[in-house]
């Protein structure tokens, strides 16, 4: 199943730089690259211990294509736990094809995406879950993905997962054992124990198949329903947050027909907003699609900002009746979302209004507001808090493990389903060699989240999502 | 002049990647990074030793930001002369940012561009040329701007000016010193030698400035006009030439109004070859401002390659006058400029059409023809060599130094003048203490290439050019 040949790829981001990294891994790479490399001290690369540098000249024959710095790591001391060689070269675009077309030309072979963490992975570098972490680790774009995909690769998750499995494995070779002794009625296995292993395993498989919730949304970012008639400042609030003119901020009522969403970081985790076109009654068939989509899009979102503008206000209890009448709208369809009312230009309302406002507002019942105002920054930060609050970051805060990959989440599913038939097995005291079959399909979906079972199609859909050179 | 602060930035391209290289050069590199580092095998990081590479993690207090690799070179041995650290880290922006902003945070600022090169420059590790050469090499893209680059990068250039420079200098102190004996009328410097010397600078200067014209246009690439009427078949060349539909080949004729440049590389040789509308006698106007931005788009390339159909040349004879005529047009605007005249699309004619053709061209003065198909590839290999046949590439086949560099150009150009000056008071026996004034002028302008003399001005306008992190 390792692989004998040697790999090379471009391993940092393509496009001209101040320097790039060539990255050469396998049994020949050492002997291939110094082939091509003079040193400028007239040093033997293959005579240079690991971890340990090179200044030298890479050769295509008589011409020198560049000067670089040459790292050598030595198997299995090195990221794909073979022999790894990278080379530091001047960022050209040309310089780098010219380099790793040499490297082919001597026999290597161009690596695919992820070949080499899927090396490392098969060299036993790291487990499955460690290697799916590493790609995380790239894409994260915020604190909150960065921590949970640190975590993963560091081992939190696989560790927690393997230690069961061993404590399952244990029991499953005593039962097994009681098998081959059935005729004398023994019982290695303590069952009392058993049933405590099987309590505590359902305990974290619980526990991580429910962080997958908050995991999912973290990692793909938070979605917020920012519902409002047209004008009353949708963009302008995304604006704000964004700190940047990123939404057209448009005078002309109406012009947000199209929901547009827009990402981004707040305290560290990322949220994705959802401008919709509002709920108001209209006759205009367009608008009224726009409706339709907005109450889509509330279905997609975990809160529901139900934006309105000051100027609506000017004569309160009229207006308010309306509102009240489609926060009911929205609350009857979705009644445990939570909906925020915020009312944007309030800096065009006295302070007597504003007090008065507050009360009217209060007595709204589905939901919690804010005053702000988007254009002067007025109670902003408020809303952003009020957002982070409704994400449940505990786990996060508490640097507990969470589950963000959806392959790993259908394997506890299904592993929790089995150690529950083990259960009720062991309370209806089935035999011995029923209980066994479970205990083994159990343990099936745990070695598949570590990699200690795989297939050439998984390792295959796994690696294909990485990009080339890692 | 030499600075004391420790920089760090990006030397990897941005974006998202397998990996990224963050650089940090100044007294306190290893110091600052020693206290965000924590080896995996316990190693203190200011122990090691130069040109080796831990493994570890990166910590911004508690939470661990990413594992590493860390490479560490000792002042003098790196690239600018000082202490540099260089950290291998996963290639996610987030990560790379973050990094960075802890580096700034313990004390770091943020290099400008080409700051790391102009401290390699400033601590005596290149000279001036050499340095301006690492830009050319990150800029190269293409055999010949590579091979010119690395020459110049590894002092070929320089090493020729330095010598010449010292000789010259040696003369000069003779000189000095003959005004300090004034009243005893003696000779210390050999007057036959150093017209002998004089001779030798200059050739080697005159042959640097011609090189110069070769050397600017391989460096922005040879200017290649192609006329032609519409639908003629230029676009279809272009895209030969380019091997992907770059331009857009339509069937109506007279789309092709604007010039469009293409730049790709032939023989290892940059060209930008730009599409003209043809020169076409018309009444329409918009066609008539189009072939005014023809003769203006010729006037600028060093080739023309004037294109026909083979539709055209059913009525062999009279189309022909009409080329003499048009033939005529550019030779008597250009006469010194390579004409080709191409005809296409001779897919079209059979093998008796095609001989009488070449007999009819062959009959018009002025210019070279080929015959060819850019749709089914005939003959396009045929005008590309033409097009590296008229490229002097000499000097480039024979490793001999190009000047690329306006700044080089313009010292090169002044020290000559200086240098005739020199000559010209020697032959006419004028007095040491003007002979030394001119001397030293042409010592200040050798000196300037180098990098021997410069002010602040002249590096501040030399590394803006640079990228980040190099």
């Amino acid at each position: 199943m390792i692989p004998s040949d040697t790999i090379v790829a471009l391993a940092t981001p393509s496009g001209a730089g101040a320097i790039a990294v060539i990255r050469v891994s396998g049994k020949e790479a050492i002997t291939i690259s110094s082939s091509i490399f003079k040193s400028v001290h007239g040093k033997d690369l293959t005579k240079q211990k690991s971890h340990t540098i090179l200044l030298g000249h890479i050769l295509d024959d008589k011409r020198t294509l560049d000067e670089v710095l040459l790292s050598i790591f030595k198997g299995p001391n090195s990221y794909t736990g073979e022999n790894v060689i990278e080379i530091s070269c001047h960022g050209s675009p040309y310089i780098q094809q010219q380099i790793i077309q040499l490297f082919l030309r001597k026999g290597c072979r161009m690596a695919n995406a992820g070949e080499f963490t899927l090396r490392a992975f098969l060299n036993g570098k790291l487990d499955l879950s460690q290697a799916e972490a590493v790609a995380d680790l790239i894409a994260s774009e915020n604190e909150a993905t960065h921590q949970i995909a640190m975590q993963q690769m560091r081992g939190g998750f696989s560790n927690e997962i393997k230690l069961l499995r061993e404590e399952l494995l244990n029991f499953a070779s005593l039962i097994e054992l009681e098998l081959d002794f059935a005729e004398e009625d023994v019982e290695f296995a303590d069952r009392a124990k058993f049933k405590e292993l099987l309590n505590r395993i359902q305990e974290v498989l619980k526990r991580l198949i429910d962080s997958f919730a908050v995991g999912n949304v973290i990692k793909s970012g938070i979605p917020v329903a920012i519902v409002g008639e047209p004008n009353v400042g949708k963009s302008t609030l995304l604006n704000a947050f964004l700190n940047e003119e990123r939404a057209i901020v448009s005078e002309i009522a109406g012009t947000t027909r199209d929901a547009i969403e827009d990402e981004l970081t707040i305290g560290g985790i990322g949220f994705r907003f959802i401008d919709t076109a509002g709920i108001r009654d209209t006759e205009d068939v367009v608008e009224n699609i726009g409706i339709k989509k907005t109450f889509e899009k509330i279905t997609q979102a975990q809160v529901v900002l139900f934006i309105h503008s000051a100027e609506e206000f000017q004569n309160a209890e009229i207006n308010l009746k309306s509102l009240q009448l489609e926060v009911g709208k929205i609350a009857s369809k979705h009644p445990d979302k939570p909906l925020v009312i915020i009312v944007n230009k309030i800096d065009i309302l006295s302070e007597q209004e504003k007090h008065r406002l507050e009360e009217l507002l209060s007595k709204i019942e589905g939901s919690s507001y804010k005053l702000i105002s988007a254009k002067t920054g007025v109670g902003v930060e408020a809303v952003k808090n009020l957002l982070l609050n409704f994400v449940n970051t505990g786990a996060l805060r508490n640097n507990e493990t969470i589950v963000t990959n959806t392959r790993h989440y259908d394997a506890l599913l299904k592993a929790l389903e089995e150690v529950l038939k083990v259960q009720f097995g062991l309370d209806n005291s089935i035999s011995g060699d029923l209980l066994a079959i479970d205990i083994k399909q159990a343990l099936y979906h745990f070695g598949e989240i570590t990699g200690e079972i795989t297939s050439d199609d998984l390792l295959g859909n796994i690696f294909a999502n990485f990009c080339i050179g890692k």
